[in-house]
Protein backbone atom coordinates (compact mmCIF):
# COMPACT_ATOMS: atom_id res chain seq x y z
CA UNK A 1 0.00 0.00 0.00
CA UNK A 2 1.47 3.29 -0.76
CA UNK A 3 2.48 5.55 2.21
CA UNK A 4 0.50 8.42 3.10
CA UNK A 5 1.51 11.84 2.36
CA UNK A 6 1.52 13.80 5.54
CA UNK A 7 3.35 17.28 4.23
CA UNK A 8 1.48 18.76 1.49
CA UNK A 9 -1.82 16.83 2.42
CA UNK A 10 -2.09 17.89 5.91
CA UNK A 11 -2.93 21.50 3.94
CA UNK A 12 -6.21 19.90 3.30
CA UNK A 13 -7.39 17.27 6.15
CA UNK A 14 -10.57 18.40 6.42
CA UNK A 15 -11.32 18.06 2.53
CA UNK A 16 -10.14 14.39 3.09
CA UNK A 17 -12.45 11.27 4.42
CA UNK A 18 -10.31 8.47 5.04
CA UNK A 19 -12.50 6.80 7.61
CA UNK A 20 -15.68 4.96 6.78
CA UNK A 21 -17.13 4.44 10.39
CA UNK A 22 -17.72 8.37 10.78
CA UNK A 23 -20.09 10.54 8.61
CA UNK A 24 -18.70 13.11 6.23
CA UNK A 25 -20.78 16.65 6.24
CA UNK A 26 -20.34 17.65 2.57
CA UNK A 27 -21.79 20.93 3.52
CA UNK A 28 -19.60 21.96 5.64
CA UNK A 29 -17.15 22.37 2.52
CA UNK A 30 -17.08 25.40 1.10
CA UNK A 31 -17.52 25.19 -2.89
CA UNK A 32 -15.68 28.89 -3.08
CA UNK A 33 -12.42 27.97 -1.05
CA UNK A 34 -9.26 29.10 -2.24
CA UNK A 35 -7.03 28.07 0.10
CA UNK A 36 -4.08 27.62 -2.09
CA UNK A 37 -4.95 30.86 -3.92
CA UNK A 38 -1.77 33.87 -4.03
CA UNK A 39 -4.77 36.34 -4.10
CA UNK A 40 -3.84 37.01 -7.77
CA UNK A 41 -5.86 34.61 -10.52
CA UNK A 42 -2.72 34.83 -13.29
CA UNK A 43 -0.20 33.60 -10.67
CA UNK A 44 -2.27 31.02 -10.14
CA UNK A 45 -3.16 29.67 -13.36
CA UNK A 46 0.73 29.77 -14.09
CA UNK A 47 1.23 28.11 -10.54
CA UNK A 48 -0.97 25.38 -12.61
CA UNK A 49 0.84 25.09 -15.65
CA UNK A 50 3.82 24.89 -13.58
CA UNK A 51 2.43 21.89 -12.14
CA UNK A 52 1.08 20.42 -14.80
CA UNK A 53 4.62 20.48 -16.61
CA UNK A 54 5.80 18.91 -13.66
CA UNK A 55 3.25 15.83 -13.45
CA UNK A 56 3.98 15.15 -17.21
CA UNK A 57 7.76 14.82 -15.72
CA UNK A 58 6.62 12.49 -13.02
CA UNK A 59 4.21 10.78 -15.70
CA UNK A 60 7.32 9.70 -17.58
CA UNK A 61 9.29 8.30 -14.37
CA UNK A 62 6.11 6.42 -13.64
CA UNK A 63 5.57 5.14 -16.60
CA UNK A 64 9.19 3.91 -16.68
CA UNK A 65 9.14 2.81 -12.89
CA UNK A 66 6.66 0.22 -14.14
CA UNK A 67 5.88 -0.82 -10.01
CA UNK A 68 2.62 1.21 -9.70
CA UNK A 69 -0.69 1.87 -11.50
CA UNK A 70 -2.42 5.16 -10.64
CA UNK A 71 -6.76 5.37 -11.04
CA UNK A 72 -7.84 8.74 -10.43
CA UNK A 73 -10.95 8.76 -9.83
CA UNK A 74 -13.37 12.33 -10.77
CA UNK A 75 -16.82 12.52 -9.40
CA UNK A 76 -19.29 15.30 -9.53
CA UNK A 77 -22.48 17.00 -10.51
CA UNK A 78 -22.53 18.12 -14.03
CA UNK A 79 -20.58 20.83 -14.83
CA UNK A 80 -18.48 20.70 -12.09
CA UNK A 81 -15.45 20.62 -13.93
CA UNK A 82 -14.82 16.77 -14.83
CA UNK A 83 -13.49 17.62 -18.54
CA UNK A 84 -11.65 20.83 -17.38
CA UNK A 85 -9.40 18.72 -14.78
CA UNK A 86 -8.64 16.49 -17.77
CA UNK A 87 -7.49 19.31 -20.13
CA UNK A 88 -5.96 21.98 -16.88
CA UNK A 89 -3.94 18.79 -14.95
CA UNK A 90 -3.48 15.93 -16.72
CA UNK A 91 -3.46 18.16 -20.46
CA UNK A 92 0.23 18.29 -20.13
CA UNK A 93 1.07 14.66 -19.89
CA UNK A 94 1.73 12.45 -23.23
CA UNK A 95 -0.62 9.63 -24.62
CA UNK A 96 1.48 7.10 -24.08
CA UNK A 97 0.94 5.67 -20.40
CA UNK A 98 -2.23 8.18 -19.26
CA UNK A 99 -5.74 7.77 -20.64
CA UNK A 100 -9.51 8.99 -19.79
CA UNK A 101 -12.57 6.87 -19.50
CA UNK A 102 -15.58 8.74 -19.48
CA UNK A 103 -18.18 6.00 -18.06
CA UNK A 104 -21.91 6.64 -19.45
CA UNK A 105 -25.23 4.93 -18.22
CA UNK A 106 -24.36 1.10 -18.29
CA UNK A 107 -25.46 -0.74 -21.77
CA UNK A 108 -27.31 -4.06 -21.74
CA UNK A 109 -24.38 -6.00 -21.69
CA UNK A 110 -23.04 -4.15 -18.79
CA UNK A 111 -26.48 -4.21 -17.12
CA UNK A 112 -26.34 -8.14 -17.16
CA UNK A 113 -23.00 -7.95 -15.41
CA UNK A 114 -22.51 -7.20 -11.46
CA UNK A 115 -21.76 -3.06 -11.62
CA UNK A 116 -18.06 -3.85 -11.31
CA UNK A 117 -17.39 -6.22 -14.23
CA UNK A 118 -16.90 -2.57 -16.49
CA UNK A 119 -14.67 -1.33 -14.11
CA UNK A 120 -12.30 -4.38 -13.70
CA UNK A 121 -12.03 -4.29 -17.41
CA UNK A 122 -10.75 -0.84 -17.87
CA UNK A 123 -8.08 -0.95 -15.22
CA UNK A 124 -4.58 1.03 -15.80
CA UNK A 125 -2.08 -1.33 -16.02
CA UNK A 126 1.47 -0.98 -14.33
CA UNK A 127 3.12 2.18 -15.05
CA UNK A 128 -0.44 3.65 -16.29
CA UNK A 129 -2.67 6.55 -15.27
CA UNK A 130 -5.92 6.25 -16.03
CA UNK A 131 -8.66 8.66 -15.59
CA UNK A 132 -12.62 7.92 -14.77
CA UNK A 133 -14.67 10.84 -15.31
CA UNK A 134 -17.57 9.48 -13.97
CA UNK A 135 -16.93 6.23 -12.50
CA UNK A 136 -18.23 3.08 -10.09
CA UNK A 137 -19.34 5.43 -8.20
CA UNK A 138 -22.75 6.13 -10.60
CA UNK A 139 -23.42 2.79 -9.20
CA UNK A 140 -23.49 4.05 -6.02
CA UNK A 141 -25.58 7.69 -6.64
CA UNK A 142 -27.95 7.53 -9.51
CA UNK A 143 -29.60 4.52 -8.54
CA UNK A 144 -30.22 5.67 -4.58
CA UNK A 145 -31.09 9.33 -5.68
CA UNK A 146 -33.42 7.15 -8.35
CA UNK A 147 -34.61 5.04 -5.22
CA UNK A 148 -34.00 1.82 -7.27
CA UNK A 149 -32.26 -0.17 -4.62
CA UNK A 150 -32.99 -0.77 -1.08
CA UNK A 151 -30.94 0.95 1.61
CA UNK A 152 -29.72 -3.10 1.86
CA UNK A 153 -28.09 -3.43 -1.25
CA UNK A 154 -26.60 0.41 -0.96
CA UNK A 155 -24.62 -0.76 1.99
CA UNK A 156 -23.53 -3.76 0.85
CA UNK A 157 -22.64 -1.85 -2.66
CA UNK A 158 -20.65 0.29 -0.46
CA UNK A 159 -18.68 -2.94 1.00
CA UNK A 160 -18.02 -4.55 -2.22
CA UNK A 161 -16.35 -1.45 -3.55
CA UNK A 162 -14.37 -0.98 -0.71
CA UNK A 163 -12.99 -4.46 -0.90
CA UNK A 164 -12.20 -3.98 -4.39
CA UNK A 165 -10.22 -0.54 -4.26
CA UNK A 166 -8.17 -2.16 -0.93
CA UNK A 167 -6.93 -5.02 -3.18
CA UNK A 168 -6.46 -2.90 -5.92
CA UNK A 169 -3.66 -0.84 -3.54
CA UNK A 170 -2.49 -4.05 -2.26
CA UNK A 171 -1.49 -4.78 -5.61
CA UNK A 172 0.29 -2.10 -6.56
CA UNK A 173 -2.41 0.28 -7.65
CA UNK A 174 -2.53 3.97 -5.82
CA UNK A 175 -6.14 5.18 -5.95
CA UNK A 176 -6.91 9.00 -5.92
CA UNK A 177 -10.75 10.00 -5.68
CA UNK A 178 -11.73 13.45 -5.95
CA UNK A 179 -14.90 14.82 -5.43
CA UNK A 180 -15.54 18.15 -7.56
CA UNK A 181 -17.76 20.33 -5.33
CA UNK A 182 -19.45 23.26 -6.67
CA UNK A 183 -22.18 25.68 -5.48
CA UNK A 184 -26.09 25.15 -7.14
CA UNK A 185 -25.37 28.76 -8.23
CA UNK A 186 -22.21 27.93 -10.09
CA UNK A 187 -24.14 25.34 -11.83
CA UNK A 188 -27.05 27.26 -12.69
CA UNK A 189 -24.22 29.90 -14.27
CA UNK A 190 -22.44 27.07 -16.04
CA UNK A 191 -25.61 25.67 -17.59
CA UNK A 192 -27.15 28.64 -18.57
CA UNK A 193 -23.02 29.44 -20.49
CA UNK A 194 -23.62 26.47 -21.84
CA UNK A 195 -27.01 27.14 -23.67
CA UNK A 196 -25.74 30.18 -24.66
CA UNK A 197 -22.78 29.91 -26.24
CA UNK A 198 -22.12 27.64 -29.44
CA UNK A 199 -19.25 26.37 -28.40
CA UNK A 200 -20.47 25.02 -25.10
CA UNK A 201 -24.45 24.03 -26.02
CA UNK A 202 -22.97 20.83 -27.53
CA UNK A 203 -22.09 19.47 -23.92
CA UNK A 204 -25.80 20.74 -23.12
CA UNK A 205 -28.16 17.98 -22.32
CA UNK A 206 -31.51 18.28 -20.81
CA UNK A 207 -31.33 15.87 -18.68
CA UNK A 208 -29.13 17.88 -16.98
CA UNK A 209 -31.98 19.99 -15.81
CA UNK A 210 -33.46 17.06 -14.50
CA UNK A 211 -30.72 16.06 -12.14
CA UNK A 212 -30.71 19.82 -10.97
CA UNK A 213 -34.00 19.21 -9.80
CA UNK A 214 -32.57 16.58 -7.28
CA UNK A 215 -29.79 18.44 -6.19
CA UNK A 216 -30.62 17.59 -2.89
CA UNK A 217 -30.95 14.37 -2.82
CA UNK A 218 -27.28 13.99 -5.13
CA UNK A 219 -25.67 15.72 -2.00
CA UNK A 220 -26.85 13.47 0.15
CA UNK A 221 -25.60 10.51 -1.77
CA UNK A 222 -22.51 12.14 -2.53
CA UNK A 223 -22.37 12.68 0.90
CA UNK A 224 -23.12 9.06 2.44
CA UNK A 225 -21.01 7.67 -0.74
CA UNK A 226 -18.14 9.76 0.62
CA UNK A 227 -18.96 8.65 4.96
CA UNK A 228 -19.23 5.01 3.26
CA UNK A 229 -16.30 4.71 0.86
CA UNK A 230 -13.60 7.17 2.54
CA UNK A 231 -11.13 4.26 3.41
CA UNK A 232 -7.22 4.47 4.38
CA UNK A 233 -6.32 2.95 1.42
CA UNK A 234 -8.61 5.10 -1.06
CA UNK A 235 -9.35 8.44 0.81
CA UNK A 236 -12.11 10.63 -0.65
CA UNK A 237 -10.84 14.13 -1.30
CA UNK A 238 -13.49 16.72 -1.76
CA UNK A 239 -12.60 19.79 -3.47
CA UNK A 240 -13.73 23.18 -4.17
CA UNK A 241 -14.62 23.85 -7.50
CA UNK A 242 -16.44 27.16 -7.80
CA UNK A 243 -13.00 28.64 -9.16
CA UNK A 244 -11.76 26.04 -12.00
CA UNK A 245 -8.22 27.64 -11.34
CA UNK A 246 -8.39 26.90 -7.71
CA UNK A 247 -9.58 23.39 -8.64
CA UNK A 248 -6.99 22.32 -10.76
CA UNK A 249 -4.26 23.97 -8.32
CA UNK A 250 -5.71 21.57 -5.55
CA UNK A 251 -6.01 18.37 -7.65
CA UNK A 252 -2.68 19.30 -9.36
CA UNK A 253 -0.99 19.86 -5.98
CA UNK A 254 -2.19 16.82 -4.36
CA UNK A 255 -1.42 14.17 -7.43
CA UNK A 256 2.14 15.84 -7.17
CA UNK A 257 2.44 15.17 -3.86
CA UNK A 258 1.02 12.09 -4.42
CA UNK A 259 3.16 10.65 -6.73
CA UNK A 260 6.37 12.16 -5.30
CA UNK A 261 5.70 10.14 -2.40
CA UNK A 262 5.94 7.19 -4.23
CA UNK A 263 9.85 7.58 -4.85
CA UNK A 264 9.89 6.77 -8.27
CA UNK A 265 13.11 5.99 -9.72
CA UNK A 266 14.47 5.10 -13.39
CA UNK A 267 15.00 0.95 -13.34
CA UNK A 268 17.86 -0.13 -12.47
CA UNK A 269 20.47 -1.08 -15.54
CA UNK A 270 21.03 -4.67 -15.78
CA UNK A 271 24.57 -5.22 -15.27
CA UNK A 272 25.31 -6.53 -18.47
CA UNK A 273 24.71 -3.57 -20.49
CA UNK A 274 27.67 -1.36 -18.60
CA UNK A 275 29.97 -0.02 -21.35
CA UNK A 276 28.54 -1.88 -24.05
CA UNK A 277 29.02 0.04 -27.22
CA UNK A 278 26.42 -0.01 -30.39
CA UNK A 279 27.77 -0.61 -33.64
CA UNK B 1 -14.01 9.39 -47.43
CA UNK B 2 -12.28 13.05 -46.23
CA UNK B 3 -11.03 15.23 -48.65
CA UNK B 4 -7.67 15.64 -49.80
CA UNK B 5 -5.86 18.31 -48.62
CA UNK B 6 -3.87 20.16 -51.46
CA UNK B 7 -2.60 23.26 -49.86
CA UNK B 8 -0.23 22.30 -47.58
CA UNK B 9 0.07 18.52 -48.10
CA UNK B 10 1.49 19.65 -51.55
CA UNK B 11 5.05 20.82 -50.15
CA UNK B 12 5.65 16.97 -49.12
CA UNK B 13 4.30 15.34 -52.29
CA UNK B 14 7.49 13.61 -52.94
CA UNK B 15 7.03 12.44 -49.31
CA UNK B 16 3.91 10.71 -49.94
CA UNK B 17 2.73 7.59 -50.96
CA UNK B 18 -1.00 6.54 -52.13
CA UNK B 19 -0.78 5.20 -55.37
CA UNK B 20 -0.21 0.96 -54.28
CA UNK B 21 0.40 0.07 -58.03
CA UNK B 22 4.05 1.94 -57.84
CA UNK B 23 7.01 1.13 -56.10
CA UNK B 24 7.93 3.90 -53.35
CA UNK B 25 11.98 4.25 -52.98
CA UNK B 26 12.55 4.58 -49.27
CA UNK B 27 16.12 5.14 -50.14
CA UNK B 28 15.55 8.48 -52.30
CA UNK B 29 14.27 10.34 -48.98
CA UNK B 30 16.71 12.46 -46.71
CA UNK B 31 16.19 11.57 -43.09
CA UNK B 32 18.42 14.81 -42.06
CA UNK B 33 15.51 16.65 -44.42
CA UNK B 34 14.54 20.23 -42.85
CA UNK B 35 12.34 22.00 -45.62
CA UNK B 36 10.05 23.22 -43.22
CA UNK B 37 12.65 24.82 -40.90
CA UNK B 38 13.45 28.37 -40.69
CA UNK B 39 16.96 27.81 -39.99
CA UNK B 40 16.90 28.56 -36.32
CA UNK B 41 15.85 25.69 -33.89
CA UNK B 42 14.36 27.27 -31.16
CA UNK B 43 12.09 29.33 -33.37
CA UNK B 44 11.24 25.70 -34.85
CA UNK B 45 10.65 24.36 -31.14
CA UNK B 46 8.45 27.41 -30.40
CA UNK B 47 6.62 26.74 -34.08
CA UNK B 48 5.97 22.89 -32.54
CA UNK B 49 4.75 24.23 -29.48
CA UNK B 50 2.21 26.25 -31.37
CA UNK B 51 1.27 23.83 -33.35
CA UNK B 52 0.43 21.63 -30.23
CA UNK B 53 -1.93 24.47 -28.92
CA UNK B 54 -3.59 24.39 -31.97
CA UNK B 55 -3.81 20.61 -32.29
CA UNK B 56 -5.78 21.40 -28.98
CA UNK B 57 -7.99 23.26 -29.58
CA UNK B 58 -8.83 21.19 -32.89
CA UNK B 59 -8.89 18.19 -30.68
CA UNK B 60 -11.72 19.25 -28.61
CA UNK B 61 -13.53 20.28 -31.46
CA UNK B 62 -13.20 17.04 -33.23
CA UNK B 63 -14.78 15.44 -30.05
CA UNK B 64 -17.97 18.01 -30.10
CA UNK B 65 -18.30 16.90 -33.88
CA UNK B 66 -18.37 13.76 -33.21
CA UNK B 67 -18.75 12.82 -37.17
CA UNK B 68 -15.48 11.32 -37.43
CA UNK B 69 -12.73 9.38 -35.69
CA UNK B 70 -9.00 9.83 -36.45
CA UNK B 71 -6.49 6.72 -36.35
CA UNK B 72 -2.51 7.67 -36.24
CA UNK B 73 -0.41 5.45 -37.04
CA UNK B 74 3.55 6.01 -36.07
CA UNK B 75 5.68 3.26 -37.41
CA UNK B 76 9.57 3.55 -37.51
CA UNK B 77 12.67 1.75 -36.36
CA UNK B 78 13.74 1.33 -32.94
CA UNK B 79 14.97 4.82 -31.58
CA UNK B 80 13.10 6.36 -34.76
CA UNK B 81 11.18 8.94 -31.84
CA UNK B 82 7.82 7.16 -32.30
CA UNK B 83 7.05 8.08 -28.10
CA UNK B 84 8.73 11.87 -28.79
CA UNK B 85 6.08 12.26 -31.01
CA UNK B 86 3.53 11.36 -28.61
CA UNK B 87 4.99 13.43 -26.15
CA UNK B 88 5.77 16.28 -28.76
CA UNK B 89 2.61 16.32 -30.88
CA UNK B 90 -0.17 14.72 -28.76
CA UNK B 91 1.03 15.84 -25.73
CA UNK B 92 -1.09 18.86 -25.26
CA UNK B 93 -4.59 17.55 -25.91
CA UNK B 94 -6.48 16.81 -23.26
CA UNK B 95 -6.70 12.54 -22.41
CA UNK B 96 -10.25 12.54 -22.76
CA UNK B 97 -10.69 11.78 -26.67
CA UNK B 98 -6.57 11.07 -27.28
CA UNK B 99 -5.54 7.71 -26.16
CA UNK B 100 -2.51 6.18 -27.04
CA UNK B 101 -2.00 1.82 -27.71
CA UNK B 102 1.70 0.68 -28.00
CA UNK B 103 1.51 -2.59 -29.75
CA UNK B 104 3.67 -5.80 -28.58
CA UNK B 105 4.52 -8.73 -30.16
CA UNK B 106 1.18 -10.14 -30.42
CA UNK B 107 0.27 -12.76 -27.10
CA UNK B 108 -0.99 -16.25 -27.17
CA UNK B 109 -4.72 -15.35 -27.00
CA UNK B 110 -3.79 -13.11 -29.82
CA UNK B 111 -1.89 -15.22 -32.31
CA UNK B 112 -5.11 -17.73 -32.37
CA UNK B 113 -6.83 -14.84 -34.01
CA UNK B 114 -5.93 -13.77 -37.56
CA UNK B 115 -3.46 -10.17 -37.10
CA UNK B 116 -6.07 -7.20 -37.59
CA UNK B 117 -8.21 -9.16 -34.90
CA UNK B 118 -6.53 -7.28 -31.82
CA UNK B 119 -6.47 -4.32 -33.96
CA UNK B 120 -9.88 -4.02 -34.26
CA UNK B 121 -10.71 -3.74 -30.94
CA UNK B 122 -8.17 -0.61 -30.39
CA UNK B 123 -10.06 1.68 -32.70
CA UNK B 124 -11.08 4.91 -32.39
CA UNK B 125 -15.14 5.74 -31.78
CA UNK B 126 -16.78 8.54 -33.27
CA UNK B 127 -14.97 11.56 -32.18
CA UNK B 128 -12.00 10.01 -30.91
CA UNK B 129 -8.76 10.50 -31.74
CA UNK B 130 -6.73 7.19 -31.42
CA UNK B 131 -2.69 6.90 -31.44
CA UNK B 132 -0.96 3.37 -32.51
CA UNK B 133 2.58 3.49 -31.77
CA UNK B 134 3.31 0.18 -33.78
CA UNK B 135 0.24 -0.94 -35.41
CA UNK B 136 -0.87 -3.46 -37.68
CA UNK B 137 2.31 -2.45 -40.12
CA UNK B 138 4.30 -4.72 -37.59
CA UNK B 139 2.74 -7.80 -38.98
CA UNK B 140 3.87 -7.40 -42.31
CA UNK B 141 7.44 -6.02 -41.23
CA UNK B 142 8.65 -8.52 -38.47
CA UNK B 143 7.16 -11.67 -40.25
CA UNK B 144 8.97 -10.45 -43.79
CA UNK B 145 12.38 -9.81 -42.31
CA UNK B 146 12.38 -13.09 -40.26
CA UNK B 147 11.31 -14.91 -43.77
CA UNK B 148 8.21 -16.90 -41.79
CA UNK B 149 5.56 -16.00 -43.85
CA UNK B 150 5.85 -16.35 -47.33
CA UNK B 151 5.36 -13.78 -50.49
CA UNK B 152 2.37 -14.92 -51.45
CA UNK B 153 1.04 -14.44 -47.61
CA UNK B 154 2.53 -11.34 -47.47
CA UNK B 155 1.05 -9.62 -50.52
CA UNK B 156 -2.60 -11.39 -48.95
CA UNK B 157 -1.84 -9.45 -45.86
CA UNK B 158 -0.65 -6.33 -47.97
CA UNK B 159 -4.25 -6.44 -49.40
CA UNK B 160 -6.40 -7.13 -46.08
CA UNK B 161 -4.62 -4.15 -45.00
CA UNK B 162 -5.89 -2.24 -47.67
CA UNK B 163 -9.60 -3.38 -47.64
CA UNK B 164 -9.58 -2.74 -43.97
CA UNK B 165 -8.54 0.99 -44.09
CA UNK B 166 -11.02 1.37 -46.92
CA UNK B 167 -14.00 0.02 -44.66
CA UNK B 168 -12.68 2.42 -42.22
CA UNK B 169 -12.11 5.57 -44.30
CA UNK B 170 -15.95 4.71 -45.59
CA UNK B 171 -16.74 4.58 -42.59
CA UNK B 172 -15.98 7.93 -41.08
CA UNK B 173 -12.34 6.94 -39.79
CA UNK B 174 -9.41 9.43 -40.79
CA UNK B 175 -6.16 7.31 -41.24
CA UNK B 176 -2.97 9.29 -40.94
CA UNK B 177 0.22 7.06 -41.40
CA UNK B 178 3.87 8.34 -40.18
CA UNK B 179 6.98 6.16 -41.15
CA UNK B 180 9.30 8.00 -38.73
CA UNK B 181 12.95 7.68 -41.06
CA UNK B 182 16.31 7.94 -39.46
CA UNK B 183 19.76 7.17 -40.95
CA UNK B 184 21.37 3.97 -39.07
CA UNK B 185 23.94 6.55 -37.57
CA UNK B 186 21.35 8.68 -36.02
CA UNK B 187 20.11 5.24 -34.80
CA UNK B 188 23.71 4.45 -33.35
CA UNK B 189 23.69 7.59 -31.29
CA UNK B 190 20.32 7.30 -29.79
CA UNK B 191 21.00 3.44 -28.74
CA UNK B 192 24.28 4.33 -27.30
CA UNK B 193 22.90 7.70 -25.29
CA UNK B 194 19.91 5.19 -24.33
CA UNK B 195 22.45 3.26 -22.74
CA UNK B 196 24.94 5.99 -21.06
CA UNK B 197 22.02 8.24 -19.86
CA UNK B 198 20.40 6.50 -16.60
CA UNK B 199 16.89 8.22 -17.36
CA UNK B 200 17.13 6.82 -20.49
CA UNK B 201 18.44 2.85 -19.83
CA UNK B 202 15.13 1.05 -18.94
CA UNK B 203 13.62 1.58 -22.73
CA UNK B 204 17.09 0.13 -23.76
CA UNK B 205 15.99 -3.50 -24.90
CA UNK B 206 19.15 -6.02 -26.16
CA UNK B 207 16.37 -7.38 -28.65
CA UNK B 208 17.01 -3.47 -30.43
CA UNK B 209 20.63 -4.44 -30.95
CA UNK B 210 19.41 -7.49 -33.12
CA UNK B 211 16.81 -5.66 -35.26
CA UNK B 212 19.99 -3.50 -35.92
CA UNK B 213 21.89 -6.11 -37.52
CA UNK B 214 18.72 -6.62 -39.47
CA UNK B 215 18.68 -2.49 -40.79
CA UNK B 216 18.69 -3.65 -44.47
CA UNK B 217 16.71 -6.05 -44.44
CA UNK B 218 13.77 -3.67 -42.16
CA UNK B 219 14.79 -0.77 -44.77
CA UNK B 220 13.50 -3.16 -47.61
CA UNK B 221 10.28 -4.60 -46.05
CA UNK B 222 9.01 -0.98 -44.85
CA UNK B 223 9.80 0.08 -48.61
CA UNK B 224 7.75 -2.49 -49.68
CA UNK B 225 5.36 -2.18 -47.16
CA UNK B 226 4.47 0.99 -47.89
CA UNK B 227 4.45 0.70 -51.71
CA UNK B 228 2.06 -1.94 -50.78
CA UNK B 229 -0.23 0.03 -48.33
CA UNK B 230 -0.29 3.89 -49.49
CA UNK B 231 -3.54 4.24 -51.06
CA UNK B 232 -5.57 7.13 -52.02
CA UNK B 233 -7.98 6.57 -48.59
CA UNK B 234 -5.05 6.19 -46.30
CA UNK B 235 -1.36 7.36 -47.78
CA UNK B 236 2.13 6.77 -46.08
CA UNK B 237 3.60 9.84 -45.21
CA UNK B 238 7.97 9.14 -44.83
CA UNK B 239 9.16 11.53 -42.01
CA UNK B 240 12.44 12.57 -42.23
CA UNK B 241 13.29 12.15 -38.51
CA UNK B 242 16.71 12.49 -37.79
CA UNK B 243 15.96 15.99 -36.23
CA UNK B 244 13.57 15.50 -33.56
CA UNK B 245 12.44 19.33 -33.73
CA UNK B 246 11.44 18.76 -37.36
CA UNK B 247 10.37 15.58 -37.07
CA UNK B 248 7.51 17.09 -34.59
CA UNK B 249 6.89 20.30 -37.18
CA UNK B 250 6.28 18.02 -39.98
CA UNK B 251 3.96 16.10 -38.50
CA UNK B 252 2.06 18.60 -36.50
CA UNK B 253 1.80 20.56 -39.41
CA UNK B 254 0.31 17.54 -41.34
CA UNK B 255 -1.92 17.01 -38.72
CA UNK B 256 -3.10 20.29 -38.21
CA UNK B 257 -3.67 20.64 -42.14
CA UNK B 258 -5.73 17.26 -42.34
CA UNK B 259 -8.18 18.04 -39.00
CA UNK B 260 -8.75 21.91 -40.59
CA UNK B 261 -9.45 20.39 -43.78
CA UNK B 262 -12.59 18.06 -42.13
CA UNK B 263 -14.79 21.44 -41.94
CA UNK B 264 -15.56 20.10 -38.00
CA UNK B 265 -18.01 22.39 -36.10
CA UNK B 266 -19.75 22.21 -33.28
CA UNK B 267 -22.86 20.82 -33.10
CA UNK B 268 -25.77 22.79 -34.25
CA UNK B 269 -28.48 23.26 -31.31
CA UNK B 270 -31.78 21.41 -30.89
CA UNK B 271 -34.24 24.14 -31.32
CA UNK B 272 -36.01 23.40 -28.33
CA UNK B 273 -33.29 24.79 -26.58
CA UNK B 274 -33.21 27.58 -27.95
CA UNK B 275 -34.24 30.99 -25.47
CA UNK B 276 -34.35 28.59 -22.70
CA UNK B 277 -33.32 29.66 -18.99
CA UNK B 278 -31.35 27.56 -16.15
CA UNK B 279 -33.55 27.98 -12.66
Amino acid sequence: MAKPVPGTLSLFSDLIHADPGTPFKLSAVNPADKRLGSGDKEEDKRRVEQLAVQLDELQNLFYADKRFAMLVVLQGTDTSGKDGTLRGVFGRMSPLGVHAVAWKAPNADERAHEPLWRIHRALPAKGEIVVFNRSHYEDVLVPVVGKTISARETQQRYARINDFERALTETGTVICKFMLHISKDEQRERLQARLDDPAKRWKFDPADLVARQQWAAYQRAYAAAISATGTPWAPWMVVPSDSKTQRNLVIATVLEARLRALGLRFPPAPPELAGLKVV
